[in-house]
């Protein structure tokens, strides 16, 4: 649930929580977003989310009026007004209040404060499903809100007892819903360059991994699932969470592995010491 | 502009044209749309807009809980407090208010009146010209709020003095942003089967021109723009305008042919004795 709120600057009253519905965010998909969460009670990483999110934004054709220190700065006040220990945040950018329906007008920037559950301690110990899909993203490399062949897919993820849907294309491993892929293959760690969203967790991980272990960011195709030792993904809530089936295919043992254990604890450490 | 408004079957007071920010169609881009207009005071093809929209609904997945005659009823009495004679009907079904960000709930659905300018008559005489992109939408048969690529295109479509953008795939001509895409060769109507949203306009000219010419849906090559006599779009609310030029291709001999205003006649005295 939304908390705390602020369009275009201004902080919404609690029963205020709109947006007028000739948005081009809602009318025509037009809108670019991110989202990053607290450690410590503080922003977690947020300087590398802006830098996404005003990369998004200058792809995307949508002009972000506002600098890093002004959305930093509501950020924190929003925080606090929130009271939330643990929070999700939230910028979405949009293509503004059209008059005609199509023709853009000034973007409407939101930031809001949301609820955050953690991650289950089973999920984490166990490792999951995923359910394969062909399919890869439109301009991958952006963060829009069009999310529309995952929500779609929903009661299929759950038919197949899945987690999450591991998006393929070409024969070639491209990334989850809302989050990065790696496997592990002879100590090597091993994700996708190119097509994918490349996330500011998945760039924390490849950091701490190159204190260990080889690193690739590489075409990764499906069939190295069969040879793969380990596999894991990562997400801003989710840090890393292990793979231990897609589909049909079991990966390694089938269990949580040892690098993908080893990166989970040093992601820890970095968090505990941001 | 939007003049009245339903949200859910309430008609909403003018000051609360808003939608609360947790709606999955602004987060999300979850949302399934469609669009008609009036002719004579009245909705036009109403009954086939409804029954695209209903489809659109069920391939995302989204339950729309409404009969058509409820959405028709509130229509026409939204159609009434607005006082216009010539408007726009948007309906709008959306994933509804989630409560973590991305799980669909009770699917939100909005009817609004909109004002609607006439296509001005010297673009109806002289034709338009287009630019050439290579894009096929996703999900084309479903009628998604997904209009990110050409909204983005829009600072590039005015540096190209073009009217429109016309998408194509592997040599494929497919559609327009938002209209189907027609051309002419020997008398022979000719338009894309397949991987388009198929126009209701798009299906009213196919009939229409069943009856004077030879009628083709089939894959169409961009090298047959070279070849073509004529060439059209068809929109809900453009009807039939001619497409006398495609990136560097002039049609024809450039200017609106013949075939193109018999079909335009046509069509204009089949909406009179709607």
């Amino acid at each position: 649930m939304i908390v705390t709120c602020a369009l275009n600057g201004q902080i919404l009253p609690a029963d205020k929580y709109t947006i007028a519905i000739n948005d081009l965010g809602l009318l025509r998909g037009y809108a670019i977003f991110d989202f990053c969460r607290t450690a410590n009670k503080k922003p977690f990483l947020l300087p590398q989310y802006l830098t996404r999110f005003r990369n998004s934004a200058r792809l995307m054709d949508l002009d972000l009026d506002y600098t890093d220190e002004q959305i930093t700065c509501t950020v924190y006040q929003l925080l606090e007004t929130s009271k939330l220990p643990f929070a999700g945040i939230r910028l979405l950018l949009t293509g503004g209040y059209t008059a005609d329906g199509f023709t853009p007008a000034k973007p409407n920037f939101l930031i809001t404060i949301e609820e955050l559950s953690l991650v289950p301690e089973a999920v984490v110990e166990n490792g999951v499903k995923l359910m394969g899909y062909a399919y890869q993203r439109e301009m991958a490399e952006i963060k829009t809100t069009n999310y529309m062949v995952a929500l779609r897919l929903r009661k299929q993820l759950q038919q197949q007892n899945a987690y999450d849907i591991l998006y393929h294309s070409n024969g070639n491993i491209l990334e989850l819903t809302r989050s990065n892929f790696f496997i592990i293959k002879d100590n090597t760690v091993i994700t996708a360059a190119t097509n994918i969203l490349k996330g500011i967790t998945r760039q924390t991980v490849l950091n701490l991994a190159e204190a260990q272990y080889k690193v690739e960011e590489r075409e990764v195709k499906l069939a190295e699932l069969a040879e793969a030792d380990e596999a894991f993904l990562t997400g801003t809530n989710k840090k890393i969470i292990p793979v231990v089936q897609v589909d049909q295919q079991i990966i390694g043992d089938g269990k949580a592995g040892k690098v993908t254990r080893n990166l989970y604890q040093a992601f820890v450490d970095f968090e505990k010491t941001y």
